[in-house]
C-alpha cells in the first residue's frame, strides 16, 4: 500500500485499445490498494497534428495562444482514460496541470515548474478517486496564463507531483521494458539496466538517450524521487532510477561500473576557421552564440599554429539551430577577424556512462582502443566524471556504439564487471 | 464605435483557410474601431470525432469527464484564430470559457448559464486586445469543474457575453446569409428574414429552424441583446432580431404578419391505445413519461367513443427518445390499463410563425385550406398566439411547406402584406 504515480506517454495511450488497455493497468493498481495519481501525454500523434495546424494559420510558433493549443492533446487523453476507468466501474477524476496546481514560471513554451499546490489531488485521492492529470503544462503564478513545459514535459510533470505527492514511486511507461545499455535498433545484444543513478542517467538524458526528459531526472534527483521505467505493454519489471545510495531489496550484484553506451545525431559541428589567437577572442564567439539563444554542446579549440597565430574553434549544437548560429557569427566575422565558418551537419556523438568510471583507471584506454580497433576516429573529446563522449562521422556511430558496447562487457548478461574489472590495462 | 461580439460556428472555423478568413473579418471589424469579443465554435466535425473517441472507450457518454473532453475542440480553435490574428499583426488573445468568467450550475452535459463575470474580458479589451473566448463551455461554481452548456450552446455563450459585457449587438456568423422565410433545401423561392422579433424566433428555434439554439434566444430576450444572423462567407447584412419596441434607423416597412414556415423531421409520435376514459390516467401516463426523463412536444387526446369509455392519446417526442419512452410506458401498461402502444417515426411538424397573427384573424383558416390543398392530412395540431403548427406524413412535409410558404405570401419580396392582409377569408 502506497502512493503510486503513473506516467503514460503517448505510444501507450495512442488509440482507444491503448487507452482501455492502460485504464485496466491503472484499475488493477488501485485494487492492489495503492493510491494512484495519473499522468498522461497526448494520443499518439496528437501534438504534431496541432502543430500542423498552427503552421497553416501563423509562421509564428510561440507563445501564449500557441501553448493553449498544445495543451488540447492532453486535455483529450486524460478524460478519455478517466471515462475508460469509470465504466470499468472504478471512480476516476481527470484534472489539467492548472487544477492540478502544477504552477509555472511565465516562460511559453519551455516553462519551468515553480510549485506544485496538488490540493484537488490529494482531497480526490483522500476520496478514494483515481486521479488523472494532463502532463506537459502548467499554469503560470502571475498572468494565470497557460503554459507547456516543452516537448517531454510529461515526464516532469509526473516526477513534479511524485515530489508534491510524496509518492512512493514515480512509474514512467514507454513503448519498450526500459532503459537499456545501447539503443538496441543500433546494437541487438543490448540489454535492459535494472537500475541507475540518477547522475547515470542524467548522462544518458543528455547524451541522446531519448527514454526520459533532461529535467525530469534533475527534479527527480531534487527531491529523490524513485523512478521506475517500464513498459505499458508487458507486466516485466523496468529500469529503477535511485540515488546512489539507495538500497534496494534483495539486491545483492554490485553496481555496474558502466551503465551504457548512448548516441545522438541530432547535432552538427559549426566551426569557426583562423581565429586571431589572442585573449578574449574565444570569448566574444560565444558570447555571440549565446546572444542568438543557441544552447552549444561540446567545444575544442585546436592548438594554435605558431607561424600564423591562428588557431581553429569547434563547436556542437542541434542542427535546427545550424543556420542561426552561421548568421549571427557572420555578422560579427570582421569584428573578430576570423578567416571563415565551416558547417557539419554528417556528425554523431557517441558517450560512454557509468558512475563506476570514476573509480576505475583505464576506461578512457579502453574506450580508445575500442574505437581504434573498428577505424572510428574521434573529432572531439568531452568528458565528465561519468561519462566520456567523442564526436564521430554519422555513418561510423554504428560501428562506434557497438565496439563500445562489447568492449565494456555489455553484451552478456551480468558479465560487465568480468569483462572489464578495473584491471588498469 | 462600439462592442461587438462576434460567434463563428463550426463551419467557419472549419480547417484553416477558414480561420484565416474569419481572422481577417475580426481585424477589420477592430480596425474600424469596435472593441471585439469573438466567441468561437469547435471546428468543422472536430466535436464528432471526439464523440466517436469517447464512444471506443466508453458507454457513458455523458458526466464530468466527457464536457471535459469535448471542451478541447473549442481550446484548439480559439487558439488557433487568436494565432492567426497576431500572424497578421493584431493583439488577440484566447480564453477558455473558465477564464471568460463563464460561470454556470453543475449539470454537466446541459450546464446552464448562471452568471458571467467577464474581468479578463474586460481588461485585455482595456489594453485594446481582441478576446477570443471558447463557446459552448464554462466552469461549475460550486466544484469548479468544466462544463459544457449542450449542442449549440456557443451561441447562448456569446450572448451571455454580449449581455455582460453590454454589447452594442452580437452577430451569430453562420454558413447562411441570415434566417429565412423556410428552408431554402424545401423551398427555393424561401427569402431571407431583414428582422424578427425575439418571440418569432423563439417560436422558429422551438419548430425546428437549426440557426440559432433557443436557448440563446432566450437569454437574448431577457437582458435585451440584439442579434444579428449573418455569413461569414458574404458582407451582406443577415438578419436582425430585437425587442418588438425596437426601432431600426432607416425602417419603414410595417413588420410582416407572418415571419416564415419552419419544419421538424427529427420528432416520433407515441399514441397510446385504449386509454381508460377517467380522471387522472392521462396525468399518470404523463408523470411516467417525465419520470424517464423524456421531453414530449405536442399531445393530444382523442374524443372517447362513449361505447367502450376507452380513448387514445398521442404525444410526440424526439425520435431518440422514443425506445426509452415506449419501455417506461410497458412497464406501468398493467397499472394504467390501457390496450397498447403505437409508435410511428415517419412523422414531421410543420408550424407557421408570425407576431402579426395574433391580432389577425383568419390565419387558421388559411393554413388549412393551404395544406388541404396539397393533400396533405394534419394528424395533430397545437398552437400558441404566435403560432400553429400540425403534424403530418414525412413524405409530405415538402408540399406543406410549399404551401404554407406561397399561401401567405412569403414567396415574393415584401409581398406578405398584399396576399394576405387580414382579410379574414
Amino acid at each position: 500500500m502506497g502512493l503510486i504515480v503513473q506516467k503514460y506517454g503517448g505510444s501507450s495511450v495512442a488509440d482507444a485499445e491503448c487507452i482501455k488497455r492502460v485504464a485496466k493497468r491503472i484499475m488493477e493498481t488501485r485494487r492492489a490498494g495503492h493510491e494512484v495519481c495519473v499522468v498522461v501525454s497526448a494520443m499518439g500523434d496528437t501534438t504534431d497534428e496541432l502543430i500542423d495546424l498552427a503552421k497553416q494559420v501563423s509562421p509564428i510558433l510561440e507563445g501564449r495562444e500557441y501553448d493553449m493549443l498544445l495543451t488540447a492533446g492532453e486535455r483529450i487523453s486524460m478524460s478519455l482514460v478517466a471515462m475508460a476507468i469509470n465504466s470499468m466501474g472504478g471512480d476516476a477524476r481527470s484534472f489539467t496541470g492548472s487544477q492540478a496546481g502544477v504552477i509555472t514560471d511565465q516562460s511559453f513554451n519551455k516553462a519551468r515548474i515553480t510549485s506544485v499546490t496538488p490540493g484537488r489531488i490529494r482531497a480526490a485521492l483522500d476520496e478514494g478517486a483515481i486521479t488523472i492529470v494532463a502532463g506537459f503544462q502548467g499554469v503560470s503564478e502571475t498572468t494565470k496564463d497557460i503554459t507547456t513545459l516543452g516537448r517531454g514535459g510529461s515526464d516532469t510533470t509526473a516526477v513534479a507531483l511524485a515530489a508534491a505527492l510524496g509518492a512512493d514511486v514515480c512509474e514512467i511507461y514507454t513503448d519498450v521494458d526500459g532503459v537499456f545499455s545501447a539503443d538496441p535498433r543500433l546494437v541487438p545484444t543490448a540489454r535492459k539496466l535494472h537500475r541507475l543513478q540518477y547522475e547515470e542517467m542524467l548522462e544518458l538524458a543528455a547524451s541522446g538517450a531519448k527514454i526520459l526528459h533532461l529535467r525530469s531526472v534533475e527534479y527527480a534527483r531534487r527531491f529523490n524521487v524513485p523512478i521506475h521505467v517500464r513498459s505499458s505493454f508487458s507486466q516485466h519489471e523496468g529500469t529503477w532510477i535511485r540515488a546512489k545510495e539507495d538500497k534496494v531489496e534483495g539486491e545483492t550484484v554490485e553496481q555496474a561500473i558502466i551503465a551504457g553506451v548512448a548516441h545522438d545525431t541530432s547535432e552538427a559541428k559549426v566551426t569557426v576557421v583562423g581565429v586571431p589567437d589572442k585573449p578574449g577572442v574565444a570569448a566574444q564567439i560565444f558570447r555571440t552564440v549565446a546572444d542568438a539563444e543557441l544552447n552549444i554542446d561540446m567545444v575544442v579549440q585546436n592548438i594554435s599554429a605558431a607561424a600564423t597565430g591562428r588557431t581553429d574553434i569547434s563547436f556542437t549544437l542541434p542542427v535546427g539551430d545550424g543556420r542561426k548560429a552561421i548568421t549571427a557569427l557572420h555578422k560579427v566575422q570582421e569584428a573578430i577577424g576570423f578567416e571563415s565558418l565551416l558547417f557539419d551537419d554528417q556528425i554523431a556523438k557517441v558517450s560512454l556512462i557509468g558512475a563506476g568510471m570514476k573509480s576505475h583507471p583505464g576506461v578512457t584506454a579502453v574506450f580508445f582502443e575500442a574505437l581504434s580497433q573498428v577505424g572510428v576516429n574521434a573529432e572531439m573529446i568531452s568528458t565528465s566524471e561519468i561519462r566520456i563522449s567523442v564526436v564521430c562521422r554519422a555513418d561510423v556511430v554504428k560501428d562506434a556504439v557497438a565496439a563500445l558496447h562489447t568492449a565494456f562487457g555489455l553484451d552478456a548478461e551480468s558479465a560487465e564487471a568480468v569483462v572489464y574489472g578495473g584491471t588498469g590495462r
